[in-house]
C-alpha cells in the first residue's frame, strides 16, 4: 500500500483473499467480478499471488520454493475467463494446514492430500463438463482444450491429474478414445471411486494412454513448477506463465483449462480463452515482460547446508520483533523491496535496492516508514 | 462448509476476506460483485461477518464484545448498494494490530487509531461527495441521507464522527447550516487538518451544533453497539441492523450512508437505498427475523471475575491442541454450534445444541468430523 500512497493514490479497493494455495484464484475471481460489476470505475485491477513454500526438516523440504505472480485485470484482455464453465468443489478436510501459529511450517498428511486433490479434480471436472455442455450443447472432453494447467506442488501429481481427466473421459464414453486405450482402461471401469484413487495399476495405465496428449497439452506448463518447486498460491499462475512463455505465438483462439486447488479444501476448474491482443497487452509482449529465461538464469545456487541455515534464521525470526536484517543485498535483483528492520513494536520497515530502470514515483532507494 | 456438504452442496465459491474490522465489508463487496458478474449462476450469496473483540487486561477490556451478522445477497433486494458513490481510503499504519501470533490480543495505539479513523472518514467522505456530485449534478451534504451508520468501537467515536461530517459540510459551505451554527464553527475554520483532529473545542462545538441531526440520523444505529460492545467486523452491520429494527416501517425510499473502518487501515463510505421489499424479503420481515429485543433480553449476566476467568481459559486454549470443552451447554441458545474437542493434530470438532425448530438437513444434534 505504501507504494500507492507515495503516488498520492489511497483510493484502492480490495483486501487479502486467504485460503492456502487457492488464495490467488479467489483474488483473481474477486477482481474480475469487480471489473464486471456496476461499481467498477474504469481503473485496472491488480492481483498479486505470493507465497513461500517452506517445510520442516524431512522429505517434503526439498519440494519447497517461493514466487510472486502479478496480474493486471481489465476489459478487452488477451486472456479472458470463460465465466460460464466454472466448476467448483469445496470440502472441510485436514489434509495440509498450519495449526501452530508460532511456526511457518505446515502439518501435512501427504496421502490424504493427494486423494483430496484427485477427488476435487474429479468433482470440478464433472461440474465444468456439465456447465460446458449446458451452454454449448455438446459434450466436453480433454480434446476441447489446447492446454491444461494444474496447481503443481510436484510434477508427479500433475501427471496423475491429467491421466485422471483422461480416465474420466473414458468413463464418460468420449469418442476420441480409441479401441487400444479403451482396452487398457476397461479392467478399471468397475473400481469404486476410492479404489480408483488408490490403484497404482490404473495410475500407470492411464498415464500411459494419456502420454501423447500430456506431452502436447500439459508439458508446456511444467517449466516453472519443475524449476522453482512448489510456490503454493503462485504455483498455478507460474505454470500458466510457462505456457505463455513457450507458446505465445500460437495461442490465438486457444482454450486453456486451469485447475486451482487449496488444501482445506477449496478447488475450481475454469478456463481462459486467449487472443493475440494489442500492444502493450499482447501475448508476445507479456512473454517479453515475463522474461522467464533471464529470471531462471539469474538464480544463484546455494548449498543444502546454507539453505538449512537460512531456514533456521527464518524460524527464529518468524513472528519475532526487534531485529535488523543483513545489509548484504548483493543477491537481490535491482528494484527489489526487502525488509530492513522489525522494531520493538513489531513494525516492519522496507527498503528498495537501486534500480536505474525504475519508473513511477520512486526516486532511488526508498525507506517506507509505517 | 460442513453444513453445506451434509446437504450435498460442495459447489460453493468464495473464501475468507481478511482485514481487521473491514473484512465483512470486503466480503459484502465481493459477494455483490459476484451477483453482478457474468459468472453468477442465479444462486444467493451469503456473507458472514464475525469476530470476538477481546483485549488484554487494561482500560480497553470492558469495551470488548462479540457478534456474528449474516447477510443474504441476491437481486431485487430491499437493501441495495448505490454502487457509484463509493469512497475508499487505504493507508499503511500501525494503529491497531495483532503482531503476536500466539495471542488473540491486539496491540493498540488508541490515540493514533482515533486520528486515523477520523482522517479516513474525511477522505472517504470527500470522495463519496465528489462521486455523488459527479453522477447527480448537485452537492452532497448530510441532509441528503436519512441515516448514517459508522463502524462503532465505542459510542463516543460515533458522536465525533458525525460531528466531523457536519464540520466537513461547514467547510464545504453547505447551505443547510444556519448562521448560528456557522458562527460557532467559524473560529475553527483556519485550523490545519492535524490541529482539527486534536482540538477538543472543535469536537465540543461541532457535536453541539450537530446534536439535533445526530439524534435523528445516527442515534437509531447505536442500540446494538451500545448494548453489545465492540464487535470488530460485525460492528457496522450490527449498527445497521439496529436501524432496521427501529425504523423498518418508515425506511421505504430512504438512503443510509455506511462508514466501514478496519485498522491497518482500510476504509470505505458507501450507501444503501432501501425499499419495503416483498415477503419474505421485506424490511419488516427482516426486522422480525432479527428479533433483536428477544436476543438482547436472553443475554446472561456474569460477574467481572467470571469474565476474567473465562478470558484466562481462552488465552490458555488459543492455538492449543488436545483438549475437550465444557459439556455444560445450558447457556447456549437452541441451534447453536459449539466446539467440543480439539484433538492432538489440532483438528476441531463441533456439535449443535438441539433445536426443535431447526430446518434443513440437520436431524437433531450433529457431530461434524473433519
Amino acid at each position: 500500500m505504501q507504494i500507492f500512497e507515495e503516488c498520492g493514490n489511497t483510493d484502492v479497493e480490495g483486501v487479502d483473499s486467504t485460503n492456502a494455495c487457492y488464495g490467488g484464484t479467489a483474488a483473481l475471481f474477486n477482481c474480475v467480478n469487480w471489473v464486471e460489476s456496476s461499481c467498477w470505475d474504469g481503473r485496472y485491477g491488480l492481483v498479486v499471488c505470493t507465497d513461500s513454500a517452506v517445510y520442516a526438516e524431512g522429505p517434503a523440504r526439498p519440494t519447497g520454493g517461493a514466487a510472486a505472480i502479478a496480474m493486471l485485470i481489465g476489459p478487452n484482455a488477451p486472456i479472458s475467463l470463460e465465466s460460464k464453465y466454472r466448476g467448483t468443489h469445496m470440502s472441510h478436510v485436514y489434509d495440509f494446514y498450519k495449526p501452530n501459529l508460532a511456526s511457518e511450517y505446515p502439518v501435512v498428511d501427504g496421502k490424504l492430500s493427494q486423494t483430496c486433490y484427485l477427488m476435487a479434480l474429479d468433482s470440478c471436472y464433472n461440474r465444468f463438463c456439465s456447465k460446458f455442455e449446458k451452454f454449448e450443447g455438446r459434450m466436453f472432453s480433454i480434446v476441447e482444450a489446447d492446454y491444461f494447467v494444474f496447481h503443481s506442488p510436484y510434477n508427479k501429481l500433475v501427471q496423475k491429474s491429467f491421466a485422471r481427466l483422461y480416465f474420466n473421459d473414458f468413463k464418460r464414453n468420449c469418442s476420441f478414445i480409441g479401441k487400444e486405450a479403451r482396452d487398457k482402461l476397461e479392467p478399471f471401469s468397475t473400481l469404486s471411486g476410492d479404489e480408483s484413487y488408490q490403484s497404482r495399476d490404473l495410475e500407470k495405465a492411464s498415464q500411459m494412454v494419456a502420454k501423447h496428449l500430456y506431452d502436447k497439452k500439459v508439458q508446456p506448463s511444467t517449466l516453472l513448477p519443475k524449476q522453482v518447486g512448489n510456490m503454493y498460491t503462485a504455483s498455478l499462475y507460474a505454470a500458466f506463465a510457462s505456457v505463455i512463455h513457450k507458446k505465445h505465438n500460437i495461442l490465438d483462439g486457444q482454450r486453456v483449462v486451469m485447475f486451482s486447488y487449496g488444501s482445506g479444501l477449496t478447488s475450481t476448474m475454469f478456463s481462459f480463452k486467449l487472443n493475440d491482443g494489442q500492444h502493450p497487452f499482447s501475448l508476445s509482449n507479456i512473454a517479453n515482460v515475463l522474461d522467464i529465461p533471464r529470471k531462471l538464469e539469474s538464480r544463484y545456487e546455494v548449498s543444502p547446508e546454507k539453505f538449512v541455515e537460512t531456514l533456521k534464521l527464518m524460524e527464529h525470526r518468524y513472528g519475532a520483533k526487534d531485529f535488523l536484517t543483513s545489509k548484504d543485498t548483493a543477491l537481490l535483483s535491482p528494484g527489489t523491496f526487502y525488509l530492513t528492520h522489525v522494531d520493538s513494536m513489531y513494525r516492519r520497515y522496507y527498503a528498495r535496492k537501486v534500480d536505474d530502470g525504475a519508473v513511477g514515483c520512486a526516486n532511488g532507494p526508498q525507506v517506507n516508514g509505517h
